[in-house]
């Protein structure tokens, strides 16, 4: 199994990037192939110690994708960039999957025009990991994480089976608990999209526990939490938000008090474990789903633990064919649809 | 000046409600009628001590809507209900103002249909105040908080509008800063309608200071965040739910290892400071904003402290005549369009 890595995306690249490779060695049996500037990588791989440099190895360019640049035209203008790279590794079979912390729209539009949409699939998702707040150590995944803004109902449903296929196939989960982010618990609740969506839903072969609203999110039964892409950014980074203040209110609260170095570190320590807890990259990297071809990216900021355990998580999807999953259940979904249709007609 | 209180809505009516009141009156200058069942509020207020009881009165009646009545259905078929009659005696000029704990469905479809929009206004807001988490003891205008979850792009500059005209007036803030609920910075991020929106704030002559992400929303510098009513009652829900279960996080990890009882007890006393930081029913009410007359919401679980500080907000708006200043900014809006239109053609 090979993963080809996008040595240079992110803002700690390509250091944090190779380090947390090497440092994944010992934990998964995937290979690695580093996409991006020979020199700059062999420079951190000679920090990096003992390893078995026969699963390492390296393609070389030059050119990278920037944060800044525009995704749909980096993508076209740079083709020999480390990023479009590593995905046409997947392309052209040479790789089981690609991962990068680079540039999140140029990772999707290189992942869209590269590799394709899968049947059924009209809008693609980049799937994150939620750490519920109020469930220490478990979370839920939100799909869509921001990809597509604006969506219909038939999409909603499409994110509804790529993340309980990817919970199943990811996580072991038997039935992935899906939920639909609303406004009130009832099924008339919120706009008209999301109406529809509950109903499609609540008709498919899903395992649909219903509306989850604002208040109950961080502490969902669900596996699975559905919205739109719009949606999804604003409860992802609310909660970073939220979380980070309140946290940040109770340190400066306690420690005004509290006078003893013995008691303030004390303190400190528990409030670091905290932020650890919520900490989404120790859950993996958010694949990007819908796709014919397993692409993972990971937060621009990583650290090389959150490299690795992202490394982790892929080379364990990878043993399982989650694309070839999501294409039978999207095949199996049209042909019921057709089967309602023609019972309809 | 004469504040309608509707004295059966809300969890603990008459009891908080009643109690609520009693203690403003100190604290400003507004006399209260109470609508509601005469005995159960004679009951309460015979345990409020001493008080000027010329400042007081009571319209009795039995009827009440209650939480689980349909709104459009309990307003029309409950016109002697203590919500109705409340809203009714601002509609008749026998109240300045309305408030009720009571349902919030039916609050809003009274004061629509009684009322009446302001010309100009095609969907009035429930706003909310935001407890700014990362800024202590400060707070932002949640414009809408929950009432539209389907809006326009017009809608959200009436909601800015309405938000700057009610944060100039109830809080004297000079020019209210607009902030625009948004998943990037840049003017091209978000949906269709919420690009349109930044064109049109942008063109306007409010104070509009761009876009603002959800990380940011608990920091943000705006006085006003415009959203459509989806977007705000996410942002204020899960904003509780996740400060909820954060300080819940901490409490638990601080308090395992410090086990001490002075330990714990000061910890649990800063604790609860902070939960008090961000209870928005320490800000006042709600009010209603685009129909032709004043009316609050306050929450349905409200304290007699909550209600207290809801009816000297009240007040204070009373003094001020919101209702005919956002008339008046509907009525230049409205030329100015016209202007911009007869230039165009």
């Amino acid at each position: 199994m090979i993963i080809a890595v996008d040595a240079m995306g992110g803002d700690n690249a390509p250091l944090e990037i190779v380090k947390g490779c090497i440092k994944s060695l010992d934990q998964m049996k995937a290979n690695i192939v580093f996409v991006g500037k020979e020199d700059a990588i062999n420079e951190v791989l000679a920090t990096c110690g003992e390893y078995d440099k026969d699963r390492i190895s390296i393609v070389h360019t030059d050119v990278v994708i920037e944060n800044e640049d525009s995704p749909v035209k980096a993508v076209r203008s740079k083709k020999d960039s480390s990023l479009v790279m590593a995905i046409d590794m997947v392309k052209n079979g040479q790789a089981d999957a690609a991962l990068s912390a680079g540039n999140t729209g140029a990772l999707m539009t290189a992942a869209l025009l590269h590799l394709g949409r899968i049947k059924g699939i009209d809008r693609p998702a980049i799937v994150s990991p939620y750490p519920l707040l109020g469930k220490a150590g478990k979370f839920s995944l939100l799909v869509d994480a921001g990809a597509n803004a604006e969506c219909k109902a038939e999409n909603l449903l499409g994110f509804a089976y790529m993340g309980s296929i990817y919970m199943h196939n990811a996580f072991n989960i038997e039935s992935p608990k899906v939920g639909l982010v609303n406004i009130g618990a009832e099924e008339t609740k919120g706009t008209t999209m999301l109406k529809e969506t509950h109903k499609l839903l609540k008709e498919s072969t899903l395992n649909f526990i219903g509306n989850v609203e604002g208040r109950d999110i961080p502490r969902t039964d669900a596996d699975v939490l559905v919205c739109d892409g719009f949606t999804g950014n604003i409860v992802l980074k609310l909660t970073e938000g939220v979380a980070w203040s309140a946290l940040k209110t109770v340190k400066a609260k306690i420690t005004e008090d509290i006078t003893s170095k013995l008691g303030t570190l004390l303190i400190k320590g528990k409030l670091k474990e905290i932020v650890k807890m919520f900490d989404y990259s120790s859950y993996g990297g958010a694949p990007i789903l819908g796709v014919k071809g397993l692409v993972f990216k990971v937060h621009g900021s990583s650290s090389d633990i959150a490299v690795c355990n992202a490394l982790v998580k892929a080379a364990e999807v990878c043993e399982r064919d989650v694309v070839a999953e999501i294409e039978a259940a999207m095949v199996k979904y049209s042909e019921s649809g057709a089967e309602n249709g023609a019972e309809q007609a």
